[in-house]
């Protein structure tokens, strides 16, 4: 499928830096970047997260594509330094005579990249999968997502989250008894959230194509983050229990305007946006590093063993809501720029 | 995202035909059309489906790009004739001479793309619209699949669908009492079930990039069938309430081959396979066309009214769950052609 | 890159109908069925061509994508019938059953696909690759640039094309003179043409990122044409011994808007339209099969021989030429779409 | 078209740096900085070169997806730091604090993007253009290149080029007099080079599908050079004046295998390499910058004007074959890695 908002990332986890290319941005567009450095903030709060987050305050250096605070027509590029890179010059070193053996990794992580990314790319040392499948590099998706943001912004598209659920719990109370009772066991949790995108125009997306649906395309954006496992649109995992004349959305006038009381298609029919609110639901799976060790392999020797204990987030439903929000903010902004006329705006 | 299997499909539900080309097949692999009129005919049964199946018995016709009996890596071309298109050959013209007001359509039916799609492609007679939103399309895209299924085939991989609920119902004599009681209430029922993709090999997708994470290319594939409303991985729905220890995956040896317990990721870790079942579970809506009309707008005059009936299904979840494995096949066999020397086989 | 008219096509030279699926068109362009047969006619004229051009006069149906003589938004599928079907049906056979070695095909011919093409798919039978690589195929692609060409106009673009010189020949009649040379001594010929795009707004591609120039997309689209072997833009093809004083185009002003004097850029500056005529000049090497045979090898026994002969065009340089205005209009259309809104015109 | 070696590259003239993402390498790679940076070096020199080329001496530096010397399959990320930034930190300034009119540029340079590049995003100050319009930006493809160099290196695929014309010279001696004279003028002058690879598996490309033949590949991927207006393949440019029976590339056997006397064809058959060299004749332009003032007009005032002088090459053919090196060793590495299966190597 076409896409006018195209990006590629790029970094290792404790590499010197995270790097995004955003290529077919409008020229003109002012670009904020207290308000990209604000959302890779919001990524690194939240009840739950461990001591790596409090050390690393991610902010991002623009180095092309913009001039004077607004963007050219020439490709953006965003970086993200790694504070901590100092400590790991010598691990992550791009050179082959600083070959070292120091802090190579062998043991399976159970619910990680390390088995399937190992064999696929016939690596022995399992730092050469896990640097790339962390959830670090989603620092940078943020920060692409909050340039897609601002043009958001620009037609006056709104955005917020809702945690829906965390364990057994259902509201910020819950949450937190259920996130301290997991650190307590040394154990993990994942949790359930809405995204809700507000005020887009009808018809982003299209019928005409399976490739072209937009819930498709931001299905793709949002199951694509590690740790997703579930999406669904407005009251979609439930839509199996209700027959078809309490699930549809009914039609009305007020005003002359269509409205609905109603929103169980969560925004989307027939693979476009309606005009009610856009709403992802999103199960995010716990954390799957966690201080009870799970039963594993290492690979070295081909013997059973428990899994490594590396960081101590015990929950960070928060980053992966404003991750998720990010990805379908670059899904909407494709979308957008294709509706409307935008070499520059 | 590169796309070696890649393909385009076309037609209206009550057109002439519905067409597709695939482009990047290999040579060599036997085209069984049988088994693809055999997927066709899967498609259109099911308990709870009305009258217009029965009159229809969908076959492919392939017109290019076999030659006896095998691919000969030039495009293959399926085209699927409207056995009913005598009757609409009037209404569906593509002359501008035959233009008719005859069956045109004004009233939004919720649920479906005939207010959006209108809106977007500046259409007055919804028929515009409605005559490709209609699930008719996916026929050609299970023939589509089918192909893709002969190639998956071919590496030894499996697939298999189990339906898990439907209305209250959860096993074959409660799903069909759940369509019974809807029928008689002139209601409709959607449900829930899976897929699953046996004997892949591990790594297909990737960890490197957000957008060749194989669940994010499944997800898309999946939710973007109009009637699709949820998906999941394994048990990836109820990830949010199982704490880290409980949801991961171990990972055990068995004659020094890696085996596990569970299987909660659905078999992908890191957005890649893992050598366990992918297993995907899928939330169909209720069919948005029933006998108890639900409250709309007629678009001619903009005044408020009910939605018109025109179908007779109840439950089309059998549908649902072979155009979601047709769908998941393609992304399959486009990984399984990247990983292997594809040009001929 | 992003593609707006994304199109795929099929078919086989002497197989049942060559197709194409275009989709991405926006609603409510009229599509004008006697235009489009009117670009197949020229394509099959010309001094020089054979018999064959004689039995096939090709016209395209439609069927999918257009009601009542305009687009709606849906893919449009052209299908062009071989008239000639009848005779081959069985050596073009798609089932198993039918194979046989009737018309096989063993010699490779100097200039065609038929080495490289059986060395990649691994085919034995010749016939399985040339009966792709035929130019036969653009046919189809002549019936998807008609429909670029009427975006084009919709947009008040122009196009013609001029023969620069065939052989020796300089003008229409040294034209005539040479291809008769040629035909009598069993020989072949190519040609060199310009085609012209003009009336085409300012700042079509782009110079942000090399694979938006629109310099380059056209080159791709015409060099991709088995026949073309160089493509120029302008007076390029002898910039080289030209001084930049005397090459480049300066701007003047008449009545306040931009105007040249020269046009050696080809109107393209930067990867950009620059709002002057868009001169793509291209040379068609001779058509390779011809009467006097080429030394070649057997592929069956690999014994050295020569070519055979089967069919008796002496020059087809017309024929390129509207193949190569439809490939230029297919990237033209993009463009145009990307910059204007397109949902609806 | 699926890319499975895909980039993008990004940086103005006079900004930061210059940089680039590609994604999709195999693991296992080993990556020669030293290699980069002598092609970097290779593309700054050459008889005819200004200043400017003196003060800066690019490196690379590798920033992601290489670990120890070797790539390990994720996104690798190359940065080339402006050496004179320094000068231009307030000038090229993201900042909106920052914005300033001095080195502010008005006078549309014939021959550049400077017009049609302001007119499409919109900008008044054509520094915005012509910043990333600048032939700098070729330093990182050639980067990009280089890497994709190295991938060919692998598969045993060598490269060369040869200067064939500048203005009246055809060797050595002429050029640097053909240059001198230029020089003299304050004139400058373009170029006729051929880029040779030699040693290529037959079958890379397709005739199945206009947008899978290498040639189209390749002449996109150089015309798109700003500074290229011609490009052909073997004899191709001469191809309108040879006989069919004078072009064709016989076959004949030698030892078993095929060979060929001639190679009119440059190494291409029906859009795939048949097994000879692969030969790309490339037309420079003469540089647009020039001491001899080009007649142009003032935007800011519309104006009738005289264009600026900036810097000082008279003729920068070498960095231009250089560059047309780099861009068709990626869509060459592209090819072997669809063929080869290639996570790892």
């Amino acid at each position: 499928m076409f896409e006018k908002f195209r990006f590629l990332t790029s970094g290792e986890s404790h590499g010197k830096c995270l790097t995004a290319i955003i290529e077919g941005l409008p020229a003109g567009l002012s670009i904020d970047t207290d308000f990209i450095n604000s959302e890779l903030k919001r990524r690194q709060q939240g009840y739950g997260r461990g001591d790596r987050m409090n050390i690393e305050t991610d902010t991002a250096e623009i180095v092309s594509g913009v001039r004077f605070g607004k963007t050219i027509g020439s490709p953006v590029t965003l970086v993200i330094y790694n504070k901590d890179y100092e400590n790991w010059q010598k691990v992550m070193s791009t050179k082959a005579e600083d070959q070292t053996d120091e802090k190579a990794f062998y043991t399976y992580r159970p619910g990680h990249a390390d088995y399937a990314g190992s064999v696929k790319y016939n690596r022995h040392d399992l730092r050469d999968i896990l640097e790339r499948s962390s959830a670090r590099k989603t620092a940078i998706e943020v920060a692409v997502g909050a340039v897609a943001k601002l043009l958001l912004k620009h037609y006056g598209v709104s955005c917020k989250s809702t945690f829906l659920q965390i364990g057994q719990g259902k509201n910020e109370e819950e949450f937190r008894a259920e996130i301290d009772r997991a650190k307590e066991t040394g154990d993990t949790l994942g949790g359930k959230f809405e995204v809700i995108y507000g005020r887009l125009p009808v018809g982003l997306g299209s019928h005409v194509h399976w490739d072209r649906a937009i819930d498709g395309r931001i299905a793709q954006a949002v199951m694509s983050i590690p740790a997703v496992k579930a999406v669904s649109f407005g009251n979609g995992e439930n839509a199996y229990e209700i027959t078809g004349s309490n699930f549809h959305d009914e039609m009305f006038l007020s005003d002359g305007k269509i409205t609905r009381k109603t929103n169980n298609a969560g925004g989307v029919e027939g693979g476009m946006t309606n005009g009610e609110d856009l709403v992802v639901k999103v199960v995010m799976k716990p954390i799957p590093t966690l201080r009870t060790p799970l039963k594993t392999v290492d690979s070295s020797d081909m013997t059973e063993t428990e899994a490594h204990f590396e960081r101590s987030d015990t929950c960070a439903v928060e980053a992966c809501s404003v991750v998720a929000e990010a990805r379908i903010a670059c899904v909407l902004a494709n979308e957008l720029m294709l509706k409307f006329p935008s070499d520059s705006i």
